[in-house]
């Protein structure tokens, strides 16, 4: 069997668990979130205030992916929620496998909302599926304006985009409508929240779009 | 022929190329300088502010990877330096070969340091040779001070790592320390230059730093 036919193969199977994975969430009622950034984008800070905002209305849980083991304690144990820490051994992206094992053993009935925080790449496969609902693309002020020219494929399949740190603006060479106008040319839809985890400032809006799209899947 | 072997006999070539890419550049006195680091943390800058500090008394070229053409003019064009721009069509990381065709079109017997500036990701193949004389990864202060930590790979292959971004550590809660320790979790020996671009603080040091190792080898 050739290269690319056996490449083929894995593929295939990957699509096909990433369907059943969706469909499992369908019908449980359960909104997943695909979070993708670079490295020090937010992702952890903003599942963080995410809980905070919509912990009331909604039961979160999630499911945080690692190249290694090596950081110890994972960065949302604190957090008073079901979390499912996947230590890929070095593979740089989540597979929709890692999320099946997870959500078995997640108290899934208990879930309204599954963030699931990606390896921190702009460059992993972007079109492979995990099953996900929603996927946002999260990017930061100090990654630069021009960040979804350089980068495009995330973007191009983003469902939304946030833009976090926003408190850094003063002390940034940072054109706000040259970062909306290079997200438009990838994806001429995705709602683009700018914020600031740090500040809270922008998080109502993120957490009111979030609530909306997870209320029209439960 | 098995997917591994085929695998295997594609990452021996590989191999093979980077050896000789290492090789040739060694034969005709060349440091090259392959550089790491997140999307925004600074490659294209550092290598601006490189220029400007070695310019005089070092002939440099850059080789400068890109996931797509979409940005129109490539960011170093202005930069009175041989340039060549590698599109690698969506391929998350340059390879040899890409390298080796780049060594073609480069005036290279003019040419004393040539820095490579990598796809933007910590998540690339690692371990994965070009050639190059000196690998450097540069983080910076948004990524946090654990991101050697979460993204060991790229700290522990390098010659050197530098820290860009100083002028935003009062904007910021990073502990230096407790970078230079996750460093040295993954790396006892790579010299680490603390440094901003924006303000050239740090740049004598990493500029001194990579002239001595540019004429201990040509």
């Amino acid at each position: 069997m050739g290269l690319a036919t056996q490449i083929g193969q894995i593929r295939s199977a990957e699509v096909r668990l990433a369907e059943e994975n969706a469909a499992f969430l369908r019908a449980m009622g359960i909104s997943m979130v695909h979070l993708l950034a670079s490295p020090g984008a937010g992702k952890t800070t903003l599942i963080l205030r995410t809980a905070e905002t919509l912990g009331r209305q909604l039961r979160l849980a999630v499911i945080q992916g690692g190249l290694s083991r090596q950081i110890g304690t994972p960065p949302l144990s604190d957090l008073d929620l079901p979390t499912i820490w996947i230590d890929t051994g070095g593979q740089p992206y989540l597979d929709a496998s890692m999320i099946r094992e997870a959500l078995e053993e997640l108290p899934i009935a208990d879930v309204d909302l599954l963030l699931v925080e990606e390896i921190g790449t702009l460059t992993s496969p972007p079109k492979r599926s995990l099953g996900a609902s929603l996927r946002v693309v999260i990017a930061s002020l100090p990654e630069g304006a021009d960040c979804p020219l350089r980068y495009p494929e995330p973007f191009s399949v983003a469902d939304a985009v946030v833009l976090n740190k926003l408190d850094l603006l003063p002390h940034l060479e940072f054109d706000l409508p040259s970062f909306h106008k290079a997200v438009r040319r990838q994806n001429s839809q995705a709602p683009i929240f700018e914020l600031s985890c740090r500040t809270g400032k922008g998080l109502k809006e993120w957490s009111v779009w979030l609530l909306e799209q997870t209320r029209s899947i439960s």
